[in-house]
């Protein structure tokens, strides 16, 4: 994946979006359903947020993926995820799954696992979440993370999973069970909001739509998404403002201002 | 409907807006909640947001216009919206109805149709969820449409449903099923936000709650909304600035400023 | 309480909120989610908004607070509260109550006084709502409310419920059966945006997981609200940008900031 490859690429998915409006079907939290509504509009895709079990085959039939989050949970919801599911995995629509707060309850460990047994493209978490997919003791506290994770530990998720791997933190890493890539971008500022996952969920769900080797729309969301956080983090005054001018970056997103601050490795 | 009639009609019901504070009860959908509450006090209007059956009565029997949004559905806020109605209708409380998706699944179009069956005194929807309600085929993709409508096809659902119909689209057509108008105003930035339709289905409602002639309500609401965001797209660096200098715009909004841009027709 | 011990205390825990990252256990409504999640990270605590009956236990063992706020209720939402209050009773983990619209409906008083029956350690709500956990008649209007009350009522409130009690308005109250103290500091700003009231809970419950006397912990979230309000209505052209400015002081607030500008007197 040489950055000439990678800039054509991007270049053409972020154009992809913006052209074909992608439809991202969300079953997500209530605290994140207005910011990645946003966001998706943002970079050019079409949200819907919808658990109504009445309408959950008919959505996930006509969606160009299919975006689960297990933020807030209850049994309704549960349901309505497993629903969506199915249908999204006999019709080939993407998946992600966003595993917030795996790891921390039992309720969300058990959820996100039994979610990744039907097989998900991707799954998106904090390193914390995605140690706990493991059944490994992540330290996860609330729903933040301060647990460690390396390149050969997303390797084995990746592995066990048969899912690509996206693990947020200090470094990010993405694989697909073979290669491993870390990025060494975004900012501080990006922990300091609300539903900054879970907008980055959002974002790699949208190129999923239009891209599907995964692991390059991990790597295109990622890349877009902690870019747009770096220069917003430079006209913000605190994490209030910040909030608005990461959106106002998504919406002015460009592969050649993405290509100016990456800074990807590939490590395995 | 002159233009000095207009402004001194918007002038007086926006000052009756912010010196009577009227409760404007919200049944809507979990993306829109905390926009449509912001928008709704930024214009005078007390929201409330509830759909607990336990005070569905209560509230609507006290409340000063009743909106119902079918945004996120389940049986739970289908049943709700039954009990809120059923008060409202008894007591005389104005409704307005915004059938967001309506044409986009099964669910939303039965449920839509029903709540339109017991007699809603506004519909607003865009064009393809309005003409959904005839049961033509709208093309709605996720909740936004690319469906075209005109002003003879707004007054056949007028007629039909015996509501104002409000469409909005590049152009936003109001008719009480007699006469139809035009309205030439907005930004390509209302489209490019969340809960954009349903905000403005909180500032409609609200001017229903002071001026029961609902066309003139329907206009004065889609006035002010479109206004103010011409007026807030001009001070933004993208959608995320935008969607909070709209509630700025609108916590400033006068008949003057809207007197200054509007551009309304009547064309049946 | 003088200004200098004050000061000191504020200090103190302020460093300890952004050192410890206290887990806030929210279970609030679906308007007040976003903002209350994004206030409570601003000021350095960690938030976690569920209601999932699998996981209240879990998660109310482990919080440093539990807020519980009654703006949106259903029935699934009033069993989640009381298997989260009757796990942090048990495990003495320190509950705020914010009972919001208590006196509004019937739904509202009678779900705030059974949870005040179980015990809080405070109880945080407008002046009308305090009003009306004594039964005694507040004009609620919506939400808000224009009911009058005085520090021997928040005394009153205080000695009947066992809770410190914050009662805001034009000026705030904050008692604990003993003393009372008044506040004269914010802006009409605040009354202008969502939310505003549940976000002012979830900066008090911040302290409380760090500050064991609980009216000194009422009086820390009252003074640093207040003047992050202060001074973000300085920098804000109306409601919208006032939210996300509130956000930023809040993020960059110090205890010199207050102590430049509180207005706080002991009158009883």
């Amino acid at each position: 994946m040489s950055p000439e490859w990678f800039y054509s690429k991007l270049n053409e998915d972020l154009s992809k979006i913006k052209e074909l409006k992608p439809m991202i079907h969300h079953i997500t939290n209530y605290v994140a359903m207005n910011d990645s509504a946003n966001i998706t509009i943002a970079l050019g895709a079409s949200p819907i947020m919808s658990f109504a079990h009445g309408e959950m085959e008919e959505l996930a039939s006509v969606a160009s993926a299919l975006l689960i989050n297990i933020g807030t949970l209850d049994e309704y919801i549960i349901q309505a995820i497993m629903l969506a599911l199915n249908t999204a995995k006999r019709k080939g629509v993407p998946v992600l799954l966003d595993p917030v707060g795996s790891g921390a309850t039992k309720l969300r460990t058990s959820t996100a696992i039994a979610i990744l047994n039907k097989g998900v493209d991707i799954v998106k978490g904090n390193h914390g979440e995605i140690l706990s997919l493991l059944g490994k003791e992540g330290v996860v506290k609330g729903v933040d993370s301060r647990a460690r994770i390396d390149a050969e530990v997303v390797k084995e998720v990746s592995q066990k999973t048969g899912s690509v791997v996206v693990a947020t933190g200090k470094e990010d890493f993405a694989s697909d069970g073979k290669k491993v890539y870390v990025m060494r971008n975004g900012t501080e500022m990006l922990g300091k909001i609300t539903a900054s996952g879970c907008m980055l969920g959002s974002v790699i769900a949208s190129f999923m739509a239009v891209q599907r080797d995964y692991l390059v729309a991990a790597i295109e969301g990622l890349a877009c998404y902690n870019v747009a956080g770096e220069l917003a983090a430079k006209k913000s005054e605190g994490s209030g403002t910040f909030r608005q001018k990461l959106i106002d970056e998504i919406s002015n997103i460009s592969a050649d201002k993405v290509m100016d601050r990456i800074k990807l490795e590939k490590v395995r």
